[in-house]
C-alpha cells in the first residue's frame, strides 16, 4: 500500500486557507475591476521558445520542463548522452511551465494585437512554477497576481496604481505600510551626475545596504565595484539627505542639473503627484525612495515597492514601467506599467497581524440536527426552505447521537445549530442554538432565518 | 525576431471569455457553498507515484510528465536507450501534471485524515492536463469543477446533488435538460438476473448503442461478447420497457427478484426519491435511466449524468457514488459520492443558446472623456468620487481627439461616456451619454452616479 506524499515545495490549500485566500483575492479583483482592469488567463504550459532566454541563465535553469509525449527518447543518440543534459533538452522537451505572468502576457498581447483595444488594462491571477530550492516561505508553485496597462505612457496609470494599492490595503485593514516610489530615470541620472554613467545597477546594489552596514562600508563596496573617489564624494550629499518629499525633489533638481534624463525622471514623479492632487487625494503612505531599484533590469520609468512595517516579511508588492515589454516577440514600442501583489506574502502578513475576518463568507451558517428518523424527516422539510432564503445550511446526513452532530458543528466552525426534536415537530418550530454564546431559543422557521441571516 | 505561438491544445482566455467563465463558476460556487461544500486546491504537480496506475494504461500514456531539474540525464546509460522511453521514464521524471481532480482529492483526504471533519464536503475548481490528441472542443489543458462528500453513505448526499444541479441550471437559465440517474447495483443485478453475473460492463456498452443501431444489432453485439441466447431473451422485456419512473421501479422489483444486490439498488433509488419528497421538492428533470453506466469502473451506487437537450454537445455533468476512493492510498472503507461540471461544455452550451448576460458584471461602466488639459484635470477631479460610489470607471489616459476616446468606449463595450468640456467645467456638471440609446444629458456628478449605477 503506497503512502501518498506531495512533491517538494508544493502544498495543498485546505478549506480555511482557501477561504482566506479568497478573501484576499476578491478584494484585489474588485479593486482592479473598479479601475477598469479586465481579467485574462493563459495556459500553464508555454512553448520553451517563448520562455527560454527571458529570465537570465539562472531563470532558464529554474524552468520546469515538460517531457514530450510518446516516445520522447527517439531522437536521443548514445553520443548525445556524453554531451550532457543541456544538449539533450531540446530533443526531449519542447514545453515548460510558466515562470511568471509577464512573459505570457507579452506573448498574449503580441498574438492578439489586432483584436485588443489599447490602452489595454489586464489583470491575471494564476500559479507560476519555479524549480527553486524550497525553503520557508518559498514554494515551487505559487500564485502571482499582476495588473498591467499597455499601450500608453500616461502617468495617470502610475497614479492609479498607487490608488489601487491603497484601496486594497484599506479593505484588508492594513494600516502601517509604505508605497515606496522611484523612477529609473532618476537612478540613471544619479549615475551620470556623479560621473559613473551607466553604472546605476552596482550603485543601487551597494546603496541598498546602507541601513545594514553604514556609509563607510558602502563606500568600500563602491570602490571595489570600480567607482572613483570623486564619484563617491559626489554621492555623499545625496546619501546624507534627510528631507520630506518636496525637499527631496528640490534637492534632486540641483543634483541632477547636468543630467537631462535625471531631470525627466524628477518631472515624471512630480506629474504623478500632481495627478493625485488633481484627483483630490493625498499622498498618505507614499514614500519617495531615491535609491529604490528592484532589480532594475527592464524598468524604464516608475519603480514601485510596497512594504508592510513591523512584520517579518514586509515586501508584498512591486512593479514599474517598462518601455519594451513586447519587443522580444516582435512588437516594439509598446509602453506599459504594471505591478504584482504577492498573494502568499499578503496571506502571511494578514495572518501575523490577525487581520483575517473571524468567519469566512463561504462557510456554513446553520446545521440542522435531530434525534431520530422522525426528526430527520422534519429537518429535511425545513432544509430547502432555509436554503431558499440564501442561508448556507447543512443537515447532518446520518442518524447519529446528537452530541456527535454538535461536535461536527463545532469542528467545522458552524455558528448556529437548529435542533429538531419531538417538541419542535409538534409546534412547527426549531430550537436555535448560537454556538458562540450558548443561547438557545425555540422559534418558527422564518424567525430562525432572521436570526441566522447575515448582517452584511 | 521570434513569432510567438501557443502549445497545441492550449488556449488563452481573453476578457470576454473570462467574464463569461466567471459568471458560470460564480454560479456553481455559490450553489456549492449554499449546500455546505468547502473549497480546496491541490498543486498542479503530483508525484508520478500518486498518478500512475490510476487511469488505466491509456491514462498513464496521457499524463504530462515533468523533466527532473538539473542534470536529468545522469542516470541514463547508453544501453537504456535501446530499451525505449518507458524504461527511461522513471530515471528522468518523478512528477506529472494532475490528470483529474479525483485522485489528488483522494490523496488529500488520506494525508489529512486526522485533521478533517467527516463527513467532508469539498469542491475544487482547477485545470487538469491530458496529452490527448487535440480536436474541436477537446483541449490538453481544461478546467474541472468537482464536488464530493466523503465519509458518509447517507443518500441525502445523492438527493442534494440533484438539487445542486437544478439550482445551477436555474441560475444559468437552462431549462431543457435531464438529470439521468441510475444505480450501479441495479446494473449488477440485471447482469445477475439474466444469468450473466459480473458482465454488467459489456452489457452496458452494448445497450448504450440501442438508440443508434436498434435492438437486432445490439443482440448481435451481445452474442459476440459471449452473452448466451437465454440471457439475451431474458433481457428483452427490460429493453422493451417503456414506463414512467414508478412503473420502471415496479418492473425492476419483479425483474430483479432473484438478485439481492439489484433489489438493494432499487431501494437506494427509492430512498433518494423519498428524501426529495420529504424536502418538499418535485422530481422535475430527474430521469431514471436503467442503462446509464458512465464507464462504471469505480462507481458502486448512484450514477448521474446531465444532458442538455437540443444542443450539439449535451453531456455537461456526471458523477456517482464510490465505496473505495481512498483505498489505493491505504485508507479503506471511505464511502463518497461526487459529481463534476464540465465548465468548457457548459460554456459552449450557454453560448449556443445565447444565454450569457449581455453585460458582464466585471466590466467598466463609465468612461470619462475630455477635449483638453483643462477638461482632463476636471475629469481627474471627478474620477475618484465616482469610483468611491462603487462605479467601475476609467479615464482615457492620454489627451487624444474625443472621437478616439468614444471609439475606445465602443470597442470596450463601456455603456456610458461622461464628457468634460468647457460648459461642464463652468457649471460643475458632466454630459452623460448612454452609448446604447444615444441619449445625452448634462447633470451634476451625483445625478450621473445615479444614472450610471447598477440596477442589481
Amino acid at each position: 500500500m503506497q503512502k501518498p506524499s506531495l512533491p517538494k515545495g508544493t502544498r495543498d490549500f485546505g478549506p480555511v486557507q482557501m477561504a482566506r485566500r479568497t478573501f484576499i483575492l476578491d478584494t484585489i479583483k474588485e479593486t482592479f475591476q473598479l479601475f477598469g482592469y479586465q481579467q485574462i488567463e493563459t495556459p500553464a504550459m508555454e512553448n520553451l521558445s517563448t520562455l527560454t532566454g527571458k529570465y537570465g541563465d539562472e531563470g532558464d535553469q529554474l524552468l520546469f520542463k515538460i517531457l514530450n509525449s510518446g516516445d520522447f527518447i527517439k531522437d536521443v543518440k548514445a553520443e548525445d548522452l556524453e554531451k550532457g543534459a543541456s544538449a539533450i533538452l531540446n530533443k526531449v522537451s519542447e514545453k515548460g511551465l510558466r515562470y511568471d505572468l509577464t512573459v505570457p502576457f507579452a506573448r498574449y498581447v503580441v498574438m492578439n494585437r489586432n483584436e485588443l483595444t489599447f490602452p489595454f488594462k489586464r489583470y491575471q491571477i494564476q500559479p507560476v512554477w519555479r524549480a527553486d530550492r524550497p525553503q520557508k516561505g518559498r514554494y515551487r508553485e505559487f500564485y502571482q497576481c499582476d495588473a498591467d496597462v499597455v499601450g500608453t505612457d500616461s502617468l495617470v496609470c502610475e497614479a492609479e496604481i498607487i490608488l489601487m494599492i491603497r484601496r486594497v490595503f484599506e479593505k484588508l485593514s492594513l494600516k502601517d505600510y509604505s508605497i515606496k516610489l522611484n523612477n529609473r530615470k532618476i537612478l540613471t541620472g544619479i549615475a551620470e551626475a556623479i560621473g559613473e554613467a551607466g553604472k546605476e545597477g552596482p550603485l543601487c546594489v551597494a546603496i541598498d545596504k546602507l541601513d545594514k552596514i553604514g556609509w563607510e562600508k558602502v563606500k568600500e563596496e563602491l570602490a571595489q565595484r570600480g567607482f572613483g573617489d570623486t564619484s563617491i564624494s559626489n554621492l555623499a550629499p545625496l546619501v546624507a539627505l534627510e528631507s520630506d518629499l518636496v525637499g527631496k525633489l528640490e534637492f534632486l533638481k540641483g543634483f541632477l542639473k547636468s543630467s537631462e534624463i535625471g531631470l525627466k525622471g524628477v518631472e515624471e514623479l512630480e506629474q504623478v503627484f500632481a495627478i493625485l492632487r488633481q484627483m483630490g487625494v493625498d499622498l498618505d503612505h507614499v514614500d519617495f525612495d531615491i535609491m529604490l531599484a528592484r532589480g532594475l533590469s527592464y524598468y524604464t520609468g516608475a519603480i514601485f515597492e510596497v512594504k508592510v512595517h513591523n512584520v517579518s516579511i514586509g515586501s508584498v508588492s512591486g512593479g514599474g514601467r517598462y518601455d519594451n515589454l513586447t519587443g522580444v516577440f516582435g512588437l516594439p514600442g509598446v509602453s506599459g506599467v504594471g505591478f504584482s501583489f504577492g498573494v502568499d506574502r499578503l496571506y502571511d502578513v494578514l495572518d501575523e497581524l490577525g487581520l483575517f475576518p473571524a468567519e469566512s463568507h463561504s462557510s456554513t451558517r446553520l446545521l440542522l440536527t435531530y434525534f431520530d428518523q422522525e426528526g430527520f424527516t422534519y429537518a429535511l422539510g425545513l432544509l430547502n426552505q432555509i436554503r431558499n432564503a440564501g442561508i448556507k445550511t447543512e443537515i447532518y446526513p446520518n442518524a447519529v447521537k446528537i452530541q456527535k452532530q454538535f461536535d461536527f458543528a463545532n469542528k467545522k466552525g458552524i455558528p448556529f445549530v437548529g435542533v429538531c426534536g419531538d417538541d419542535e415537530i409538534k409546534t412547527s418550530t426549531i430550537s436555535l442554538k448560537n454556538m458562540a454564546s450558548g443561547e438557545q431559543a425555540k422559534m418558527d422557521v422564518s424567525a430562525a432565518i432572521q436570526s441566522v441571516g447575515y448582517s452584511m
